[in-house]
């Protein structure tokens, strides 16, 4: 393992950190609050920051190396992301802040918090602001502004934003990096302007903004959406679908290649799911509701919520039928496109695992047929299939593994299911205890340090922090 | 297809059942009940299977008539069977009659009974009897004892006992067939010797035996097993698990082969699932008892009996906390291994689906090494490998679906997950609604015959139910 090299990596994200904590310090003073919780975390990260990106070292970097310094990068990240919480005391416990820090930079959008509307702008501010850094990625961030970090960076990417079928927009990754960040702060500065347009006041719409396009789901009103008007719901739809496409599409369009970007065998799949899914869900809630257009509003909103892996709200969910609330969990599993800022498995997954399936039943009937797997018209690698497959399992066993700790704080198996999968998935919250209206406080420290550990898990796709995990990874 | 073959192999599987109806006409006329549904059934199933029995076919065979014809027999069964249940009047509709027996042939154990020891004792015979049947399958016990069926003999054995691992125990499949049979047979002599000697009347040591070795879960009592003494509930755990283990390791140690037997990658797989999944809810529950003993005894009898797939019970762990409930619902997914009459995912799949995720991992961060997976020392080809991918991904399906159709009958969330789950792996009662104080009785009739269906998909390992269900499988 390149040490050297990684701590230097380590060191120009906390420079670049530092930076990012000028804005919420701009807020806090703008708003006339105190920016000490800021300044005393600013300060620190940016001297030992500093420090170790002077570091000497050779640019020996393999996969390895780019999978370990990732998982760890995002670990120090969310560790020093949460002090300016912990220095507000607003939080009850370090732990606390760690859970809601780490919520944020994972887009997860689950909180510990009660009532929202207490906390200062500054610190609300940095709680959306870290779901907005999170959404593209903090080291796809560091190559679109700061090339120099060292290292492979192709390596650090795919590390960062794996999906099941990451491509690059153009040959050199730095360029990549830019376009795509180019790309999100467009989509943040329309929606900005939209919401504001619809009659959201402009802090709303800023700090709504970064969590809707990132598919993060923090709200700065207790109420979540349900507190701002249908216009505003219906934006936040618009983008919280656009933030799960995969960006390499907008670019695709914005080139002029409509045609390519719209035959996407994984836009298809994710368009079907949202409608399927908000279909189902209407016409299963609607005895519920006096106005066929209120239930409609409230079935597509929590549909492209869950599937865009927000976790915004609009209504108590927990109080729909079981139909609906397993199309919701459902939902939960399939989350967005690959090279998008949404969780969960992705769509590109499930339809090259569902492909894989029909050719084992094919195979039955005619053991003689070589068959390959497509997506998009071109073969898939089988060594691309058996990956997909291994995520899929460990997936699964990490889901089962969340599940079964989380009883162990007295969850329920609704709760202690749905807190698991929501922060694997890093859709947020889930239905009973942690539904739309309960929040993540009840749960111990340790529990919240392993949802933490979970989310950031669920955020990098698994196998970087499983690298970092394994004793052979830091064995020569 | 050779639908004159398929035909004339159905008219032979009735005359085998109708011959196997006998049993129960002899019970009910010891018992001096009316043999009246018995022999209602038994008439016109032998006639019609004498008469296709008749139909002249060439010997054409393949693969995917073998798949078919092993699914339409079972369907075809399962319907025949439901009558003397229909007969005797004591079910309320066709879709309780035939839910009972499709329970019973799948070895699923789950029962639409509130009062099981109202009825009829050669009604409760056929219902055990029905288990014992369906656990090592009706087509081996065909080839076992009317070899003559027609055919390629071991794409039958495949189809009905497909399993990840099966081989065959010598090179002739009918002399296969008898050791696998033998083996049953005297396991169900051992047991019923045994109950009979622990005290169990005559009467309940038959039928709790047919229902045990097969992993089946079917009692005549309403209390299940808590009815017995603790040196029966010893036995039953004891036979449980020795119905979940590979019957190839029996043969392996009666032929002085037990190092080999001892060192199968899947028999240590199972015994640690059952060994730590013991342990954990024991010391979960340990709390709620008075006598460690007790608690002992429960959490063994009731991890063995999931475990195994079996569903028989001695306690209502609906009550126990949810963390034991998170691992009986853990073990539901684990299940026997091949080669046995457990049913569910089976230890040998999961066995390799780690291994699998694990060769991700290692090429992750050692992209040049190229690694096969083993088991039992030999390698495992990827073909295989697929194809235990495709059929979890396909259990995956199968759950969601079941589970989404069961919320449409107004179960709640674990209600309709467990149901769902029980039904696919055989295991029968789940939580809450179904857990083992409930039964089935409350779903509708179509929810029945979707269940019913779903037993048929779970024991025949999915995929020749998938076949029959596809059209290019009819097609030519």
């Amino acid at each position: 393992m390149n040490y050297k090299l990684m701590l230097r990596m380590l060191g120009r994200i906390l420079q670049l950190e530092a930076l990012l904590l000028l804005l919420p310090t701009l807020v806090a003073l703008l708003y006339q609050e105190s920016p000490r919780p800021f300044l005393l975390t600013l300060v620190p990260i940016l001297i030992v920051g500093t420090l170790l990106s002077r570091l000497r070292a050779k640019a020996d970097f393999f996969s390895r190396e780019g999978f370990a310094v990732v998982g760890m990068i995002w670990v120090a990240l969310c560790v020093t992301g949460a002090f300016p919480f912990w220095l507000s005391g607003e939080f009850a416990t370090f732990w606390d802040c760690l859970f809601e820090i780490t919520s944020g930079f994972t887009t997860s959008g689950a909180t510990i918090l009660a009532d929202i509307e207490r906390l200062p702008r500054g610190i609300l501010f940095w709680r959306s602001f870290s779901s907005w850094i999170g959404g593209m990625g903090i080291l796809l961030f560091t190559l679109a502004f700061l090339p120099k970090v060292g290292g492979r960076n192709q390596i650090l990417v795919q590390a960062e934003m794996p999906g099941p079928l990451a491509t690059k927009l153009v040959p050199k990754t730095v360029q990549s990096s830019q376009i795509l960040y180019g790309l999100y702060i467009a989509l943040t500065a329309v929606e900005i302007l939209a919401l504001s347009i619809a009659g959201m006041p402009f802090y709303d719409a800023v700090v709504s903004t970064f969590a809707c396009v990132c598919t993060g789901g923090f709200c700065v009103l207790n109420a979540s959406f349900a507190a701002y008007n249908t216009a505003c719901q219906i934006i936040a739809i618009v983008f919280m679908i656009l933030g799960s496409l995969n960006f390499a599409l907008f670019f695709l369009i914005l080139t002029g290649r409509v045609r390519q970007a719209l035959k996407s065998d994984e836009l298809r799949f994710f368009l079907l799911a949202a409608g399927v899914g908000s279909v189902l869900v209407f016409a299963n809630i609607l005895p519920l509701y006096d106005s066929i257009g209120e239930a409609l509003m409230d079935a597509v909103f929590q549909v492209a919520s869950i599937l865009s892996t927000s976790g915004f709200s609009t209504t108590d969910y927990n109080l729909w039928p079981p139909f609906s609330q397993t199309i919701l969990v459902l939902l939960m599993f399939i989350g967005g496109c690959s090279g998008s800022t949404a969780g969960s498995i992705k769509c590109g997954r499930l339809l090259l695992m569902f492909r894989c399936a029909r050719r084992s039943i094919l195979r039955l009937s005619h053991p003689r047929a070589v068959k390959v797997v497509k997506l998009d018209g071109k073969i898939v690698e089988e060594d691309k299939l058996n990956t997909i497959f291994a995520f899929f399992i460990l997936f699964c066993i990490l889901l089962v593994i969340g599940c079964v700790v989380v009883t162990l704080d007295g969850a329920n198996l609704v709760t202690a299911f749905t807190t698991s999968l929501g922060a694997l998935t890093n859709v947020g919250p889930g239905l009973d205890m942690v539904g739309p209206m309960g929040n993540f406080s009840f749960y111990s420290g340790p529990t919240k340090l392993f949802l933490s550990l979970m989310m950031v898990v669920g955020r990098l796709e698994i196998f970087p922090i499983l690298l970092l995990l394994q004793p052979s990874t830091w064995r020569r």
